[in-house]
């Protein structure tokens, strides 16, 4: 099975980048590209997004091979169901959206007779829509495929192939088991992020010209993911609902520790917590997934002397 | 009131930075430095990081204009007793702590005949020591100087126009207000970020490896700050408990109820908030407090297509 022709469905900051990505990397595929919105359709087309721009979803379908839906996991349901009736059967059902369960759940509702390999590729940059997407956003970064157990091993090996050839490593994992990872690595740091963000905002007795004015000491990290998507993020906790509500108990019963070591005076505590921290970082950067430069390399900074 | 030489006592990222900044932008101010580690003082040697390193904090503050302690503010006291007895009548006494309450009376009690005129230059990187300090590191960030009621003006204002040629934009504020604002601004991010890193470190149902391999989803975010110096922040806690555990409780509160509303689907009051947090970061990029390129301009993207 090889896949030669995508339709990319949904042209924000994902399907965008895939669109590029197939253009830089597998020029040998054909891409369509579809979404609702006329405006993003429209600056799809200028910046090439995908090789033809479709007016309709059931237009973009047509001969593909692999449909990749790019958008809020909120929307799935409707936007599957907008091409149903135009899909060829063989061709493979994919996303990109940041839980596996539901949306897994949901293609199948919508398509029944379909093969459907629900994938994450866990990139992404606080940005959206149609200019915020670029070649590269793949590349060095893990993109997990969650085939139900009784998937056709061919197209998983091609869907395998196709997210190879963007530049992303691939793992295979349990949907289940990728929604509790993803919890932790991914969708708890987004809620806490939008927590103190919003937390900051409100304060009566800190002006809000004060939180922007000092946020280098360490806020204004927080801002960064706390600017992304609303919807994508509203959709992603309904989504993932339980495994969420999990892992954030685990991090309260942490933080309720650690503020009774403050409370107590108890500098022993908080100095192994915050030396064991450490590491992680060294191994995520020697794992290659982050910028091995102070403070990720911020412009601001100047030149080391 | 003109300062003509500068004493350093602690040559980590913070002092080694003054020393880079002042060789770099005030060449016509001497510098000397101490650090009480043996092997910092020979690294402060090779980079250059004060014009003179001497062997004893006695000796780095004889003819100092102004002293700089930037050690951990649980050495403030004894760092500031080892020179009491040679520093200058005349010497301004200041320093870098994150706190200023508490630093305010240890050094009022170590040095009780000086002026002293606390300052918190609101920067840094999530490296220490000898090796992490540069000359840009004060560039267009806030240093924020907390007087006394009754401080001799001309020492604030000497204070001031140092600060100023390291490329720092002054502010002055009272010591308490200080530390409720940098509670929310700086500590309270550190606290979390030590607290998620902590909590995917010790998951059982979900691998280390596994949280590395897909930190990019926000986690490694968190991880850049809880990689800072773990004796300086676990000092900053100690010495800023109130402020810092009221805005723990705020934030608490603020997260249950995220908490309630993801229990319970309630969208829209998720999209509410999600959609408040952007204008934040819309600010901090317009005050020149971050980076505007996508992901902080991490290197691992590449350019955009």
């Amino acid at each position: 099975m090889t896949i030669r022709k995508v339709a990319i469905i949904g042209l924000g900051l994902l399907g965008g980048s895939i669109g590029l990505a197939v253009r830089e990397h597998a020029a040998e595929i054909a891409t369509t590209g579809f979404d609702r919105d006329p405006d993003v359709r429209a600056a799809a087309g200028e910046r090439g997004l995908a090789g033809t721009i479709c007016e309709t979803a059931a237009d973009a379908v047509r001969d593909a091979d692999l449909v990749i839906l790019c958008v809020p996991m909120g929307a799935m349901g409707d936007a599957a169901r907008n091409f149903a009736d135009t899909v060829p059967p063989s061709a493979i059902i994919s996303d990109v959206g940041s839980s596996k369960q539901g949306v897994a759940e949901t293609l199948a509702a919508a398509l029944p007779n379909h093969t459907i390999i629900p994938a994450h590729p866990v990139a992404g940059t606080e940005q959206s829509g149609p200019n915020a997407g670029f070649a590269t956003l793949f590349t060095n970064r893990w993109c997990i495929l969650t085939p139900p157990a009784d998937a056709d091993q061919n197209a998983v090996d091609a869907l395998d192939e196709f997210w190879t050839k963007l530049g992303a490593r691939i793992e295979i994992m349990d949907a289940e088991h990728h929604d509790l990872v993803l919890a932790v690595t991914s969708h708890i740091p987004h809620l806490i992020a939008f927590t103190i963000v919003g937390t900051a905002s409100d304060l009566e007795d800190v002006t809000r010209s004060e939180v922007i004015k000092y946020s280098a000491g360490g806020f204004r990290d927080f801002t960064r993911i706390a600017a992304s998507d609303p919807v994508m993020w509203r959709d992603v906790f309904l989504s993932n609902k339980s495994a969420v509500l999990e892992m954030l108990g685990r991090f309260t019963e942490d933080l309720t520790a650690l503020q009774r070591a403050i409370r107590s005076g108890d500098g022993d505590a908080l100095h192994d917590l915050f030396s064991r921290t450490r590491a992680i970082r060294r191994s995520i950067i020697q794992e290659g997934q982050d910028d091995e430069r102070p403070d990720f390399g911020r412009k601001d900074h100047g030149e080391k002397t």
